[in-house]
């Protein structure tokens, strides 16, 4: 278990995060002791079997700051001078300036933090929210900052390999700018969307279907947090959001001359046309569900009659033809009893797949 | 069958919808004539079994219309005036000027006009992706403006029944301005996001998470079909689009406080909580699964294997213990070989489910 953490790891502040951490640590038998301001917290995340508060003259080999974003320097520099050893990381979603606050008051000792990025989380916060699989299958984006010490790099990666992540290391100013784009701005966007339906007619509402749904699902999100998050990365944040102030402005004058002039206006069709056209190119960047290039998979429609076993019965049949199911989306009209599920498979798969499917009854869109 | 369509039905435009529809009344044996303007487009639906060109002295006692819009209005007179005592309707995605403009070239018998908009589509358009089963537990709107006569009404309302549609009247201008908010307004922000990922270095991309996807999802549409709608409906898309351009630009002054002088900047925090909770209170008025009042459902996320069957014994496994999957997500990190499956289930199920998953073995999130 060459790849396991070396312990013992202190994590201070035991919330969803830190607590998740816990348990996913004393799974593998690394010895963990936990801080936190509060004592009640505190029990908490020990009940759950997270760790132990940390006794005194604890020597752990690794820090983790949990904490708050606003608390997490004084705590990384805390950490630095009272574990001469240690190495330090927090999981903050935001790391461009940290590391230099830390170098300003810590000094060299700078060399042994590392900050990173756990992309795990749920909607549910706090330690009884907490599961030791919160991190499995997940991306642990390590952010080491010039000054850092390559052992400290490795410490970090191996506290993310052992609880079942895939560590990826970036530049912290990299990072920021990424999240900025894939996630910070589709976040404020699904809850700039969601508040158009905040008044609207029940009926209206009625009509609601699949696109709405994805496009504001993450807009049920966690206002203090997510404040945090923009204020921390604005910057990163704001080019993006400027740009899209543009583009929707033009969209507003292109709708203008459309409603009062008629869709015949001069420009109207190609603005509307530019816009789904640009957004065509951006979303056919995201990457196939195995990262690397984006990988096209084909889509097999089936019609899903709404009562148990059904959808088992669907997925052991297609588990009986020995196809993986790459992705799928199950879809409802308001009051139907019938779903709609839409399965991807490799391409090659999907041939094979509609007709098994429709030679054991299935109603399968062609 | 009194709910069944009577016949004979003349579909004008063998599009993706005309030739469905086609497939999904020749099903339900109701004689189905169409015509289109280009024969070798006719002859594909003809061939595919969607009905038979219309032939001299055909006597519909339906009329569908399901051309592109800028040309609905046109055939929709041309019927009413070729067969007197014929219903017709359009399938339109926009309705509120078409019967006045009806009205204006067909005068009274404007009566037997009654628009709707079957809530069904797909990526692919064109005949050659036709399916009979399109409309299968879809909502179909009827909107029937003020002078229509209640027989036409019906006689739309079993056509949506006929082909397994959920019939919901509507007011024109109601079904509009719902769309507007619904359906218009979530694909705009869609392309404008997906815009932003079109300049990313892969790496960035490669964060890429369950919420960027399902926000630039439906960005991956049609830009004819898409520029037709936003042109045919931009005086109900506006109000929207303004509201959120105004929020955004509240946004884009927060952000670059937030820059300038730090998260402390007066007033950022509250500005953007205050954008959060706006959303949060917009997603939740969406209705659940069957519509109505929306529902909680609870989740159970369980962690799956990436290999072929497993999501088949899983839902077995579920199947067996007579448990209904409401809905579902699957999730995947780029690059690992787990996937991550969220259950929707009523929450008097929940904790029987997670037992019953974890006694035969699953990894169940608490």
């Amino acid at each position: 278990m060459r790849s396991d953490v070396r312990g013992p790891v202190l994590i201070v502040g035991t919330g969803l995060l830190g607590t998740s951490l816990g348990l996913a640590l004393r799974e593998h038998d690394v010895e963990v002791g936990l801080e936190n301001r509060s004592p009640s917290s505190l029990h908490l995340a020990r009940d759950l079997g997270a760790g132990v508060p940390a006794p005194a003259g604890f020597r752990p080999a690794l820090v983790v700051v949990a904490t708050p974003p606003d608390v997490i320097v004084p705590h990384v520099v805390a950490a630095l001078r009272a574990y001469p050893d240690a190495v330090v990381t927090d999981v903050a979603s935001v790391k461009g300036g940290l590391a230099s606050e830390v170098a300003s008051e810590a000094g060299g000792q700078v060399a042994r933090y590392v900050g990173s990025h756990p992309m795990a989380g749920r909607e549910r916060s706090g330690a009884a929210a907490a599961d030791s699989d919160l991190f499995q299958g997940r991306t642990w984006v390590i952010c080491p900052h010039g000054a850092a010490a390559s052992d400290a790099v490795a410490a970090v990666r191996r506290l993310a390999i052992t609880v079942g992540s895939l560590p990826v290391v970036m530049d912290p100013r990299d990072h920021d700018a990424a999240v900025a784009a894939v996630s910070h701005l589709p976040q404020l966007v699904a809850s700039l969307t969601a508040t158009r339906l905040a008044d609207l007619p029940a009926e209206a509402l009625a009509l609601a279907g699949q696109g709405v749904r994805d496009v504001t699902r993450i807009a049920a999100s966690d206002p203090m947090m997510w404040s945090a998050i923009f204020a921390a990365n604005a910057a990163a944040v704001l080019p993006h959001a400027r740009a899209l102030l543009g583009s929707l402005s033009e969209v507003v004058d292109a709708l203008e001359a459309a409603a009062s002039e008629g869709p015949g206006a001069a420009g109207v069709m190609k603005a509307f046309a530019g816009v789904v056209e640009a957004g065509r190119r951006g979303v056919a960047r995201i990457p196939g569900k195995h990262g690397g290039v984006a990988r096209r998979y084909a889509e097999v429609t089936v019609f899903v009659p709404d009562k148990p076993g059904e959808l088992g019965r669907l997925f052991a049949e297609i588990g009986d033809a020995g196809i993986n199911i790459e992705d799928l989306r199950l879809e409802h009209a308001a009051g139907a009893k019938l779903g709609v599920a839409t399965l991807s498979v490799l391409p090659a798969r999907a041939g094979e797949l509609s007709a098994h499917l429709e030679e054991l009854g299935w109603r399968v869109m062609a």
